[in-house]
């Protein structure tokens, strides 16, 4: 896990950025726009301390499907598909189980759309 | 969690039971039959030892989407909700807030369906 600090108005990733981890807040805020937010002045989610986000990158192997941006002058933890698959292998074999149940089947609804 | 034993052709839950928890195969097998299967004679889904199945119980507070039949004699284990948010309190932090992120996105994509 890694921290990285952005300055307000900065990007965190874009669309189409290949992913391969998820991002915590740690302190500011970050907006996320939704492909369909062309001007991308309000943004369509926007999150504050201790929430994720960019959590697909550890679902399945799609480029990121919406652009991240810092809001105000933020810190993120950086939490990679390698560090989040060694909390899962330390953690209960059923928390593991349904873990990866709801995984695949959000990869599943998610192709279906 | 608790140990249940179904003879061949027993009904584990069906569509419109109530849903408190999940399911873990021991032995056996288990078919699945959804509600567009009317005949219910050939399950949708099987599943063998150490598969889970009826996780949405621990995930939103909708009845049974599906019936869940022991197709040989099987044995299950049942973690009640009550079970699993024990387990997530024990998890990792990280694990916990992804988990409930996923939750969260599955109970929006289902409810949109």
């Amino acid at each position: 896990m890694e921290k990285f600090d952005y300055s307000s108005g900065k990007i965190v990733f874009k669309k189409g950025d290949k992913a391969d981890g998820f991002y915590i807040v740690g302190s500011g805020k970050v907006g996320i726009f939704f492909p369909t937010n062309h001007e991308m002045i309000e943004p369509d989610i926007v999150l504050g301390p201790t929430e994720i986000f960019g959590e697909m990158g550890v679902i399945d192997t799609a480029p990121r499907m919406a652009t991240a941006r810092a809001l105000e002058n933020t810190t993120v933890i950086y939490v990679s598909e390698k560090d989040f698959e060694k909390k899962l292998a330390e953690s209960d074999m059923i928390v593991r189980g349904v873990m990866a149940i709801l995984s695949e089947r959000l990869r599943s609804l998610q192709k279906r759309r």
